[in-house]
Protein backbone atom coordinates (compact mmCIF):
# COMPACT_ATOMS: atom_id res chain seq x y z
CA UNK A 1 0.00 0.00 0.00
CA UNK A 2 2.86 2.49 1.11
CA UNK A 3 4.56 1.82 -2.04
CA UNK A 4 1.63 2.30 -3.86
CA UNK A 5 0.74 5.38 -2.63
CA UNK A 6 4.89 6.48 -3.36
CA UNK A 7 3.77 5.83 -7.00
CA UNK A 8 0.96 7.93 -7.03
CA UNK A 9 2.98 10.69 -5.60
CA UNK A 10 5.56 10.07 -8.38
CA UNK A 11 2.41 10.43 -10.61
CA UNK A 12 1.09 13.44 -9.24
CA UNK A 13 4.24 15.40 -9.00
CA UNK A 14 4.64 14.45 -13.08
CA UNK A 15 1.28 16.15 -13.73
CA UNK A 16 1.33 18.75 -10.93
CA UNK A 17 4.56 20.25 -12.20
CA UNK A 18 2.75 20.71 -15.67
CA UNK A 19 0.13 22.89 -13.96
CA UNK A 20 0.45 26.78 -14.53
CA UNK A 21 0.14 28.49 -10.82
CA UNK A 22 -2.80 30.50 -10.67
CA UNK A 23 -2.19 34.07 -8.87
CA UNK A 24 -4.22 37.39 -8.37
CA UNK A 25 -4.01 40.48 -6.24
CA UNK A 26 -6.94 40.56 -3.38
CA UNK A 27 -8.30 43.83 -2.24
CA UNK A 28 -9.61 43.16 1.28
CA UNK A 29 -10.43 45.38 4.99
CA UNK A 30 -9.27 45.68 8.12
CA UNK A 31 -10.96 47.95 10.07
CA UNK A 32 -11.23 50.77 7.76
CA UNK A 33 -7.75 50.45 6.27
CA UNK A 34 -7.98 48.72 2.48
CA UNK A 35 -4.93 46.16 2.17
CA UNK A 36 -4.06 44.50 -1.07
CA UNK A 37 -2.52 40.64 -0.91
CA UNK A 38 -1.52 38.18 -3.42
CA UNK A 39 -3.02 34.65 -3.71
CA UNK A 40 -1.45 31.62 -5.53
CA UNK A 41 -2.21 28.24 -6.07
CA UNK A 42 -1.92 25.36 -8.26
CA UNK A 43 -5.52 25.34 -10.53
CA UNK A 44 -5.19 21.87 -11.94
CA UNK A 45 -5.99 20.48 -8.81
CA UNK A 46 -9.72 20.91 -7.55
CA UNK A 47 -9.74 19.39 -4.10
CA UNK A 48 -8.76 21.40 -0.88
CA UNK A 49 -5.62 21.68 0.28
CA UNK A 50 -3.59 23.54 3.09
CA UNK A 51 -3.29 26.63 3.01
CA UNK A 52 0.04 29.06 3.73
CA UNK A 53 -0.23 32.10 5.31
CA UNK A 54 2.98 34.28 3.90
CA UNK A 55 3.92 37.52 5.65
CA UNK A 56 6.12 39.84 4.16
CA UNK A 57 9.49 41.86 5.75
CA UNK A 58 10.10 45.43 6.66
CA UNK A 59 9.53 46.51 2.67
CA UNK A 60 6.06 45.65 2.63
CA UNK A 61 4.94 42.84 0.07
CA UNK A 62 6.97 43.05 -2.67
CA UNK A 63 7.66 40.16 -5.59
CA UNK A 64 10.14 38.62 -2.80
CA UNK A 65 6.90 37.15 -1.27
CA UNK A 66 5.23 36.69 -4.12
CA UNK A 67 8.06 34.65 -5.33
CA UNK A 68 7.47 32.56 -2.16
CA UNK A 69 4.29 32.13 -2.67
CA UNK A 70 4.48 30.77 -5.77
CA UNK A 71 6.98 28.12 -4.41
CA UNK A 72 4.50 26.91 -2.04
CA UNK A 73 1.65 27.13 -4.78
CA UNK A 74 3.91 24.34 -6.93
CA UNK A 75 4.71 21.98 -3.73
CA UNK A 76 0.43 22.12 -3.73
CA UNK A 77 -0.62 24.63 -1.07
CA UNK A 78 -2.82 27.72 -1.38
CA UNK A 79 -0.63 30.69 -0.79
CA UNK A 80 -1.57 33.95 0.72
CA UNK A 81 0.34 36.99 1.01
CA UNK A 82 -0.85 39.44 3.45
CA UNK A 83 -0.57 43.20 3.54
CA UNK A 84 0.14 44.23 7.11
CA UNK A 85 0.79 47.79 5.83
CA UNK A 86 -2.13 48.82 3.30
CA UNK A 87 -2.60 49.41 0.12
CA UNK A 88 -1.27 52.77 -0.14
CA UNK A 89 1.79 52.23 2.44
CA UNK A 90 4.34 50.78 0.02
CA UNK A 91 7.61 52.15 1.40
CA UNK A 92 10.02 53.75 -1.22
CA UNK A 93 13.12 52.94 0.71
CA UNK A 94 14.38 51.56 3.68
CA UNK A 95 13.66 54.81 6.20
CA UNK A 96 10.07 54.53 4.99
CA UNK A 97 10.44 50.70 5.71
CA UNK A 98 11.72 50.96 9.12
CA UNK A 99 9.47 53.75 10.12
CA UNK A 100 6.30 51.08 8.94
CA UNK A 101 7.77 48.00 10.63
CA UNK A 102 8.60 50.59 13.61
CA UNK A 103 5.06 51.18 14.03
CA UNK A 104 3.59 47.81 13.88
CA UNK A 105 6.21 46.38 16.13
CA UNK A 106 5.28 49.07 18.94
CA UNK A 107 1.75 48.44 18.36
CA UNK A 108 0.90 44.36 18.38
CA UNK A 109 -2.84 44.60 18.76
CA UNK A 110 -2.82 46.21 15.28
CA UNK A 111 -0.01 43.90 14.31
CA UNK A 112 -2.43 41.05 15.27
CA UNK A 113 -5.36 43.03 14.04
CA UNK A 114 -3.78 42.90 10.45
CA UNK A 115 -2.53 39.94 10.18
CA UNK A 116 -5.19 37.63 11.69
CA UNK A 117 -7.60 39.93 8.45
CA UNK A 118 -4.70 38.11 6.02
CA UNK A 119 -5.60 34.79 7.63
CA UNK A 120 -9.09 35.53 7.43
CA UNK A 121 -9.04 35.93 3.60
CA UNK A 122 -6.83 33.01 3.44
CA UNK A 123 -9.06 30.67 5.37
CA UNK A 124 -12.14 31.87 3.29
CA UNK A 125 -10.88 30.69 0.26
CA UNK A 126 -13.10 27.52 -0.90
CA UNK A 127 -9.78 25.86 -2.03
CA UNK A 128 -8.23 26.05 1.35
CA UNK A 129 -8.82 22.67 3.91
CA UNK A 130 -9.66 24.72 7.28
CA UNK A 131 -8.11 21.86 9.19
CA UNK A 132 -4.77 22.45 7.58
CA UNK A 133 -3.54 26.41 7.81
CA UNK A 134 0.03 27.47 8.37
CA UNK A 135 1.78 30.79 8.33
CA UNK A 136 5.02 31.71 7.67
CA UNK A 137 7.58 35.37 7.26
CA UNK A 138 9.99 36.96 6.13
CA UNK A 139 12.05 39.34 8.92
CA UNK A 140 9.43 41.70 10.04
CA UNK A 141 6.94 38.76 8.80
CA UNK A 142 8.57 36.52 10.73
CA UNK A 143 8.20 38.57 14.18
CA UNK A 144 4.57 38.50 12.65
CA UNK A 145 3.63 34.83 12.43
CA UNK A 146 4.52 34.56 15.97
CA UNK A 147 2.51 37.36 17.31
CA UNK A 148 -0.31 35.56 15.15
CA UNK A 149 0.31 32.72 17.28
CA UNK A 150 0.51 34.71 20.23
CA UNK A 151 -3.11 36.36 19.32
CA UNK A 152 -4.11 32.86 20.00
CA UNK A 153 -5.46 32.13 16.22
CA UNK A 154 -6.13 28.29 15.45
CA UNK A 155 -3.39 27.34 12.94
CA UNK A 156 -1.32 24.42 12.59
CA UNK A 157 2.02 25.42 12.65
CA UNK A 158 3.70 29.01 12.01
CA UNK A 159 7.42 29.19 10.75
CA UNK A 160 9.43 32.65 11.16
CA UNK A 161 12.31 32.96 8.83
CA UNK A 162 15.21 35.32 10.63
CA UNK A 163 12.19 37.31 12.44
CA UNK A 164 12.86 39.01 15.13
CA UNK A 165 11.61 36.86 18.22
CA UNK A 166 10.89 39.07 21.37
CA UNK A 167 7.63 40.01 23.08
CA UNK A 168 6.48 42.92 25.00
CA UNK A 169 3.94 40.61 26.47
CA UNK A 170 5.35 37.65 27.20
CA UNK A 171 2.67 36.16 28.77
CA UNK A 172 0.49 35.86 26.14
CA UNK A 173 2.63 33.00 24.92
CA UNK A 174 -0.65 31.73 26.98
CA UNK A 175 -2.34 31.99 24.06
CA UNK A 176 -0.32 29.79 21.58
CA UNK A 177 -2.16 26.85 20.38
CA UNK A 178 -0.02 25.57 17.48
CA UNK A 179 3.68 24.39 16.61
CA UNK A 180 6.05 27.20 15.96
CA UNK A 181 9.66 26.68 14.47
CA UNK A 182 12.26 29.73 14.23
CA UNK A 183 14.94 29.62 11.52
CA UNK A 184 17.41 31.98 12.57
CA UNK A 185 21.46 32.88 11.33
CA UNK A 186 23.20 32.18 14.14
CA UNK A 187 25.92 35.48 13.47
CA UNK A 188 22.48 37.19 13.07
CA UNK A 189 23.39 40.66 15.15
CA UNK A 190 20.07 41.71 14.99
CA UNK A 191 19.06 38.35 16.75
CA UNK A 192 19.80 39.84 20.35
CA UNK A 193 20.58 37.17 22.65
CA UNK A 194 18.64 38.55 25.39
CA UNK A 195 15.66 38.21 22.94
CA UNK A 196 16.29 34.81 22.13
CA UNK A 197 16.45 33.88 26.05
CA UNK A 198 13.69 35.57 26.72
CA UNK A 199 11.35 33.80 24.10
CA UNK A 200 12.93 30.58 24.58
CA UNK A 201 11.56 30.90 28.35
CA UNK A 202 8.15 32.53 26.80
CA UNK A 203 8.03 28.93 24.89
CA UNK A 204 9.05 27.02 27.63
CA UNK A 205 6.87 28.43 30.03
CA UNK A 206 3.51 27.97 28.45
CA UNK A 207 4.72 24.51 27.18
CA UNK A 208 4.25 25.36 23.51
CA UNK A 209 6.00 22.61 20.64
CA UNK A 210 8.65 24.74 19.68
CA UNK A 211 11.98 24.08 17.59
CA UNK A 212 14.60 26.82 16.55
CA UNK A 213 17.30 26.20 14.24
CA UNK A 214 20.49 28.05 14.07
CA UNK A 215 22.19 28.45 10.50
CA UNK A 216 26.42 29.20 11.15
CA UNK A 217 27.47 31.44 9.33
CA UNK A 218 24.30 33.29 8.11
CA UNK A 219 23.06 36.75 9.19
CA UNK A 220 20.13 38.24 8.90
CA UNK A 221 18.21 38.05 5.66
CA UNK A 222 19.88 35.05 4.43
CA UNK A 223 17.03 34.19 2.88
CA UNK A 224 16.44 37.36 0.66
CA UNK A 225 18.93 37.11 -2.34
CA UNK A 226 18.37 41.03 -3.37
CA UNK A 227 21.41 42.86 -2.70
CA UNK A 228 19.20 45.77 -2.09
CA UNK A 229 19.23 44.28 1.08
CA UNK A 230 23.12 43.24 1.65
CA UNK A 231 23.99 45.49 4.77
CA UNK A 232 26.76 44.97 7.97
CA UNK A 233 24.35 42.58 9.12
CA UNK A 234 22.07 41.36 6.63
CA UNK A 235 23.32 39.14 3.85
CA UNK A 236 21.87 36.11 1.19
CA UNK A 237 23.71 32.61 2.00
CA UNK A 238 22.15 30.16 -0.24
CA UNK A 239 22.84 27.21 1.91
CA UNK A 240 20.76 28.77 4.94
CA UNK A 241 18.05 29.75 2.31
CA UNK A 242 17.83 26.49 0.87
CA UNK A 243 18.52 24.32 4.05
CA UNK A 244 15.92 26.34 5.84
CA UNK A 245 13.04 25.75 3.42
CA UNK A 246 13.62 22.32 3.82
CA UNK A 247 13.55 22.52 7.28
CA UNK A 248 9.39 24.23 6.54
CA UNK A 249 8.84 21.77 3.86
CA UNK A 250 9.71 19.12 6.68
CA UNK A 251 7.55 20.96 9.47
CA UNK A 252 4.61 21.10 7.28
CA UNK A 253 4.90 17.45 6.37
CA UNK A 254 4.58 16.77 9.81
CA UNK A 255 1.57 19.30 10.85
CA UNK A 256 -0.46 18.74 7.41
CA UNK A 257 -0.52 14.77 8.40
CA UNK B 1 13.12 13.38 -16.77
CA UNK B 2 12.65 14.29 -13.50
CA UNK B 3 9.33 13.01 -13.60
CA UNK B 4 10.90 9.90 -14.63
CA UNK B 5 13.36 9.42 -11.87
CA UNK B 6 10.52 10.70 -9.70
CA UNK B 7 8.63 7.19 -11.18
CA UNK B 8 11.69 5.20 -10.73
CA UNK B 9 12.50 6.08 -7.43
CA UNK B 10 9.12 5.38 -5.85
CA UNK B 11 9.55 1.70 -8.05
CA UNK B 12 12.96 1.51 -6.36
CA UNK B 13 10.97 2.15 -2.84
CA UNK B 14 9.11 -0.70 -3.88
CA UNK B 15 11.24 -2.91 -4.54
CA UNK B 16 13.45 -2.04 -1.77
CA UNK B 17 11.03 -2.58 0.66
CA UNK B 18 10.99 -6.32 0.13
CA UNK B 19 14.30 -6.63 0.59
CA UNK B 20 15.93 -8.21 3.34
CA UNK B 21 18.45 -6.23 5.33
CA UNK B 22 21.83 -8.29 5.74
CA UNK B 23 23.61 -7.83 9.02
CA UNK B 24 26.90 -9.00 10.47
CA UNK B 25 28.76 -8.82 13.80
CA UNK B 26 32.39 -7.90 12.88
CA UNK B 27 35.68 -8.10 14.45
CA UNK B 28 38.56 -5.56 14.15
CA UNK B 29 41.19 -3.90 15.86
CA UNK B 30 42.74 -0.82 16.94
CA UNK B 31 46.18 -0.71 18.35
CA UNK B 32 45.91 -4.59 20.19
CA UNK B 33 42.56 -3.86 21.34
CA UNK B 34 40.37 -5.91 19.62
CA UNK B 35 36.59 -4.51 19.00
CA UNK B 36 33.47 -5.80 17.83
CA UNK B 37 31.26 -3.44 15.48
CA UNK B 38 27.90 -4.47 13.39
CA UNK B 39 27.32 -4.11 9.94
CA UNK B 40 24.00 -3.63 8.47
CA UNK B 41 23.39 -3.01 4.77
CA UNK B 42 20.27 -3.68 1.85
CA UNK B 43 21.68 -6.99 0.20
CA UNK B 44 19.14 -6.56 -2.69
CA UNK B 45 21.12 -3.63 -4.32
CA UNK B 46 24.65 -5.04 -5.83
CA UNK B 47 26.00 -0.77 -6.37
CA UNK B 48 28.13 1.50 -4.09
CA UNK B 49 26.12 3.55 -1.81
CA UNK B 50 27.02 5.96 0.83
CA UNK B 51 28.26 4.72 4.38
CA UNK B 52 27.22 6.01 7.53
CA UNK B 53 29.07 5.26 10.65
CA UNK B 54 27.26 5.14 13.85
CA UNK B 55 28.79 5.59 17.26
CA UNK B 56 27.17 4.35 20.16
CA UNK B 57 25.49 5.73 23.77
CA UNK B 58 27.90 5.45 27.10
CA UNK B 59 25.93 1.56 27.38
CA UNK B 60 28.33 0.65 24.79
CA UNK B 61 27.19 -0.55 21.63
CA UNK B 62 23.74 -2.21 22.05
CA UNK B 63 20.75 -3.33 20.37
CA UNK B 64 19.71 0.13 20.56
CA UNK B 65 22.79 1.61 17.68
CA UNK B 66 22.31 -1.65 16.18
CA UNK B 67 18.43 -0.83 15.68
CA UNK B 68 19.43 2.43 14.12
CA UNK B 69 22.31 0.56 12.07
CA UNK B 70 19.43 -1.43 10.15
CA UNK B 71 16.82 2.04 10.11
CA UNK B 72 19.87 3.29 8.33
CA UNK B 73 20.59 0.27 5.93
CA UNK B 74 16.59 0.37 4.92
CA UNK B 75 17.18 3.75 3.51
CA UNK B 76 19.72 2.68 1.21
CA UNK B 77 23.20 3.12 3.08
CA UNK B 78 25.70 0.31 4.33
CA UNK B 79 25.57 1.22 7.93
CA UNK B 80 28.32 0.05 10.76
CA UNK B 81 28.34 0.40 14.37
CA UNK B 82 31.65 1.68 15.99
CA UNK B 83 32.83 -0.01 19.49
CA UNK B 84 34.68 2.51 20.92
CA UNK B 85 34.80 0.51 24.24
CA UNK B 86 36.63 -3.14 22.95
CA UNK B 87 34.54 -6.51 22.77
CA UNK B 88 35.46 -7.38 26.07
CA UNK B 89 34.56 -3.91 28.16
CA UNK B 90 30.85 -3.75 27.84
CA UNK B 91 29.63 -2.14 30.83
CA UNK B 92 26.66 -3.69 32.84
CA UNK B 93 25.82 -0.75 34.36
CA UNK B 94 25.17 3.17 34.61
CA UNK B 95 28.44 2.77 36.94
CA UNK B 96 30.34 1.35 34.36
CA UNK B 97 29.02 3.44 31.49
CA UNK B 98 30.20 6.56 33.09
CA UNK B 99 33.39 4.98 33.77
CA UNK B 100 34.08 4.12 29.98
CA UNK B 101 33.11 7.30 28.73
CA UNK B 102 34.70 9.17 31.02
CA UNK B 103 38.03 7.61 30.21
CA UNK B 104 37.74 8.22 26.62
CA UNK B 105 35.81 11.93 26.95
CA UNK B 106 39.05 12.86 28.80
CA UNK B 107 42.11 11.02 26.08
CA UNK B 108 40.66 12.13 23.02
CA UNK B 109 43.40 10.93 21.21
CA UNK B 110 42.22 7.60 22.19
CA UNK B 111 38.68 8.13 21.70
CA UNK B 112 39.99 9.79 18.19
CA UNK B 113 41.78 6.56 17.51
CA UNK B 114 38.48 4.56 18.02
CA UNK B 115 36.64 5.96 16.12
CA UNK B 116 38.77 5.91 13.16
CA UNK B 117 39.32 2.34 13.37
CA UNK B 118 35.75 2.41 13.08
CA UNK B 119 35.59 4.28 9.93
CA UNK B 120 38.19 2.36 8.61
CA UNK B 121 36.19 -0.66 8.53
CA UNK B 122 33.23 0.99 6.80
CA UNK B 123 35.21 2.56 4.19
CA UNK B 124 37.39 -0.36 2.94
CA UNK B 125 33.55 -2.26 2.58
CA UNK B 126 33.46 -2.71 -1.13
CA UNK B 127 29.62 -1.67 -1.05
CA UNK B 128 30.37 1.62 0.49
CA UNK B 129 31.22 4.26 -1.98
CA UNK B 130 34.05 6.23 0.16
CA UNK B 131 33.10 9.76 -1.79
CA UNK B 132 29.94 9.99 0.27
CA UNK B 133 30.48 8.78 3.77
CA UNK B 134 29.02 10.62 6.90
CA UNK B 135 29.07 9.46 11.06
CA UNK B 136 25.83 9.84 13.12
CA UNK B 137 26.08 9.54 17.29
CA UNK B 138 24.11 9.37 20.22
CA UNK B 139 25.45 10.97 23.13
CA UNK B 140 28.50 9.97 23.96
CA UNK B 141 28.61 9.13 20.43
CA UNK B 142 27.48 11.97 19.27
CA UNK B 143 30.57 13.88 21.12
CA UNK B 144 32.64 11.56 19.39
CA UNK B 145 31.27 12.19 15.79
CA UNK B 146 32.02 15.72 16.71
CA UNK B 147 35.89 14.23 17.84
CA UNK B 148 35.88 12.31 14.63
CA UNK B 149 35.47 15.20 13.05
CA UNK B 150 38.55 17.26 14.86
CA UNK B 151 40.45 14.74 13.97
CA UNK B 152 40.79 15.59 10.51
CA UNK B 153 38.36 12.62 9.21
CA UNK B 154 37.28 13.38 5.55
CA UNK B 155 33.52 12.29 5.57
CA UNK B 156 30.97 14.58 4.08
CA UNK B 157 29.28 15.18 7.59
CA UNK B 158 28.64 14.48 10.62
CA UNK B 159 24.95 14.33 13.09
CA UNK B 160 25.23 14.57 17.06
CA UNK B 161 21.93 13.22 18.34
CA UNK B 162 22.16 14.88 22.36
CA UNK B 163 25.96 15.08 22.42
CA UNK B 164 28.37 16.86 24.52
CA UNK B 165 29.38 19.71 22.64
CA UNK B 166 32.32 20.64 24.83
CA UNK B 167 36.30 20.38 23.60
CA UNK B 168 39.21 20.12 25.57
CA UNK B 169 41.24 21.51 22.32
CA UNK B 170 38.94 23.92 20.69
CA UNK B 171 41.89 24.65 18.29
CA UNK B 172 41.35 21.68 16.61
CA UNK B 173 38.24 23.12 15.06
CA UNK B 174 40.62 23.82 12.35
CA UNK B 175 41.39 20.31 11.51
CA UNK B 176 37.35 20.10 10.43
CA UNK B 177 36.59 19.27 7.01
CA UNK B 178 32.81 17.99 7.02
CA UNK B 179 29.81 19.68 7.53
CA UNK B 180 28.40 19.64 11.08
CA UNK B 181 24.89 18.70 12.39
CA UNK B 182 23.81 18.90 16.09
CA UNK B 183 20.61 17.96 17.70
CA UNK B 184 19.58 18.90 21.47
CA UNK B 185 17.67 19.05 23.49
CA UNK B 186 16.20 22.60 24.36
CA UNK B 187 15.93 21.74 27.83
CA UNK B 188 18.70 19.21 28.19
CA UNK B 189 20.45 19.86 31.66
CA UNK B 190 24.08 18.12 30.13
CA UNK B 191 23.99 20.39 27.25
CA UNK B 192 25.98 22.97 29.15
CA UNK B 193 25.81 26.61 27.93
CA UNK B 194 28.90 27.15 28.28
CA UNK B 195 30.11 24.62 26.58
CA UNK B 196 27.36 25.54 23.80
CA UNK B 197 28.64 28.96 23.26
CA UNK B 198 32.84 27.28 23.41
CA UNK B 199 31.12 24.92 20.42
CA UNK B 200 29.67 27.64 18.86
CA UNK B 201 32.81 29.95 19.16
CA UNK B 202 35.37 26.88 17.54
CA UNK B 203 32.59 26.52 14.99
CA UNK B 204 32.51 30.16 13.80
CA UNK B 205 36.26 30.92 14.38
CA UNK B 206 36.86 28.14 12.26
CA UNK B 207 34.39 28.41 9.62
CA UNK B 208 32.99 25.42 9.67
CA UNK B 209 29.74 24.58 8.03
CA UNK B 210 27.54 23.87 10.89
CA UNK B 211 23.84 23.88 12.30
CA UNK B 212 22.17 23.41 15.44
CA UNK B 213 18.77 22.55 15.83
CA UNK B 214 17.07 22.84 19.33
CA UNK B 215 13.90 20.71 20.33
CA UNK B 216 11.21 22.50 22.84
CA UNK B 217 10.31 20.20 25.45
CA UNK B 218 13.52 17.90 24.93
CA UNK B 219 15.81 16.82 27.55
CA UNK B 220 18.53 14.61 27.29
CA UNK B 221 18.60 10.97 25.21
CA UNK B 222 15.57 12.23 23.17
CA UNK B 223 16.11 9.78 20.70
CA UNK B 224 15.85 6.77 23.66
CA UNK B 225 12.92 4.98 24.22
CA UNK B 226 14.65 2.42 26.56
CA UNK B 227 12.64 3.25 29.86
CA UNK B 228 16.31 2.27 31.66
CA UNK B 229 17.51 6.22 30.18
CA UNK B 230 15.14 7.60 32.31
CA UNK B 231 16.43 9.93 35.06
CA UNK B 232 15.92 13.36 36.02
CA UNK B 233 17.66 14.75 32.90
CA UNK B 234 17.15 12.49 30.38
CA UNK B 235 13.85 10.69 28.79
CA UNK B 236 12.14 9.94 25.46
CA UNK B 237 10.42 12.30 23.37
CA UNK B 238 8.51 10.99 20.56
CA UNK B 239 8.56 14.41 18.75
CA UNK B 240 12.07 15.17 19.06
CA UNK B 241 13.33 11.85 18.41
CA UNK B 242 11.49 11.58 14.79
CA UNK B 243 11.55 15.36 14.08
CA UNK B 244 15.72 14.77 14.73
CA UNK B 245 15.44 11.59 12.14
CA UNK B 246 14.15 13.69 9.39
CA UNK B 247 16.22 16.25 9.91
CA UNK B 248 19.36 14.09 10.03
CA UNK B 249 17.71 12.58 6.54
CA UNK B 250 17.49 15.97 5.39
CA UNK B 251 21.34 16.57 5.67
CA UNK B 252 22.16 13.28 4.10
CA UNK B 253 20.33 13.82 1.33
CA UNK B 254 22.12 17.36 0.78
CA UNK B 255 25.67 16.01 1.68
CA UNK B 256 25.42 12.64 -0.16
CA UNK B 257 24.26 14.93 -3.35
Amino acid sequence: MKNLILLFLALGCAMSSRAAIHTETVEYKQGDATLEGFLAYDDSISSKRPGVLVVHQWLGLTDYEKRRATMLAQLGYVAFCADIYGKDSRPKNVQEAGALAGKYKSDRQLLRARVNAGLDVLEKNPLVDTSRVAAIGYCFGGTTVIELARSGADLNGVVSFHGGLDSPTPADGKNIKCKVLALAGADDPFQKPDDLTAFESEMRDNKVDWQIVFYGGAVHAFTQPDPGFVNAGAKYNEKADKRSWEAMKSFFAEIFQ
